[in-house]
């Protein structure tokens, strides 16, 4: 932590640009303090964060960094002209081209999100999510038909979060299912997975890595036993290579790049990004 | 859907570009055909996708937007020099006034979440999504002591949804608690809640949309009649007026400004950003 500051200042929530701004922070040692203000919608709620900042660089004797999301004119005015902090306008410096190439004016419209509680695409992205909560861990094999993916692997490999991430992020439908010694024994798929074979797609581990995070949850069982890890991670690799199902390893990747990767392979239909 | 089309090229997964392009794009009535084309990562992969973005730009007759978040240098330069595109360059833009301010050179390392897998903060996050799973719809009153917030509400009013964002996105601990007729009947919060009130946070929703949503999973029951509905979302009201429990209305809002009020709201500490 250092004695520098950003802010996020949005009329919106700000998430997606304070989550875009992480990552261009990211590219720096510097560790800044974050301060968020969302919702800031109106000519007083300008003012106020305007002087908060003011009061911040005075007090660090370093101009703040601010990066905003502001679409409604009158309150980026305001923050532009009086805020004493370092400006990065996130909006701005896109839309204005934007504008040009597309021969058309945006419409400052606030939010995202505004009224999109009652929009298609919100709808789809709850009842993804809803449908891979209901669909976690195997627990149903109803409807699988109209999953948009399945994950398979052995427990702990990284399907459920991956599963809700699809969901929450893309509205993808996507079950998990869990491969467990005993489909191993019968040396084939699990029969509620057999008609859907294409749709499945493999999460696999290292055996290392995979007996710590079991240890984690259950020491020293056998569940998480290493020689018991690289058996269970064997036989599922070698499940997914004959019934042909893409695979990747989770090891080193965060669900997002999970998450990428898997959509770059499946390209479903529904996906409209 | 129109001719034009926008591609997100990154050398990372783009996620966090991509959907902050897009809250970029939805500031215009014209809804351009989405490509995304993470992981360029080597000189190979730049000139390809410059191929692909000239040949459409030569079918399409007008130049793609190409949102770029490329921090590998020589990737980059293969894009801007090559690509007949209107080149939206999201990290540079902001990159540079930052190594200004900030004195000091970015690290050019490609991906947020480059071996993130191994990161503390990922550890949270995914600790958080387990932890919120595993406290989903009151399943457990297990270490509801570590949750950093507790979301009580009746049936379907947001708490699932809800309380796995702010777990994904925030690596919040969010726990949610159903209530439900009986505890109205008793007339006090949940024996299990009782200790943690200070950290419960209400959502509360109009009877008229719980009812449709309701319908929409048990038609015609008694769980989705309006009259019930009305019933159930007053005495919660109730209830939360008298615990002294803060809430807000679900009704209109996505679970993106659901989150950001409520953390404006509790600020836990252990929220880093």
């Amino acid at each position: 932590m250092t004695d520098r500051t950003v802010y996020f200042v949005s009329d919106g929530t700000g998430i997606t640009a304070e989550t875009f701004g992480n990552s261009i922070l990211a590219q720096f040692t510097i560790k800044p303090r974050h301060i968020r203000r969302p919702f800031i919608d109106t000519s007083e709620k300008a003012y106020a964060v305007v002087r908060e900042i003011n009061e911040m660089a005075e007090r660090e004797g370093k101009r703040p960094i601010v990066f905003l999301t502001l679409v409604d004119r009158e309150v980026l005015k305001i923050v532009r002209d009086h805020c004493k902090g370092r400006v990065m306008d996130m909006f701005g410096t896109f839309i204005e081209p934007l504008e040009e190439e597309f021969e058309a004016k945006s419409n400052h419209r606030v939010g995202r999100f505004s009224d999109i509680a009652k929009s298609q695409e919100y709808h789809d992205r709850i009842e993804a999510i809803n449908f891979s909560l209901a669909h976690d861990d195997g627990q149903s094999a109803k409807n699988l038909d109209v999953a948009d993916v399945i994950l398979v692997g052995v427990s702990r490999s990284g399907k459920t979060p991956t599963s809700l991430y699809l969901a929450m992020q893309h509205g993808i439908k996507a079950a998990n299912y869990p491969l467990i010694p005993e489909d191993f024994e019968r040396d084939r798929l699990p029969t509620s997975l057999a008609p859907h074979r294409r749709k499945c797609f493999g999460l696999t581990i290292d055996p290392d890595r995979l007996s710590q995070i079991r240890n984690e949850r259950r020491p020293g069982s056998k569940y998480a036993d290493l020689m018991n890890c690289r058996y269970e991670i064997n036989e599922a690799e070698k499940m997914m290579k004959r019934e042909g199902i893409n695979w990747l390893s989770s090891t080193h990747k965060s669900i997002e790049e999970i998450a990428t990767t898997i959509l770059n392979d499946i390209r479903p239909d529904r996906l409209v990004y």
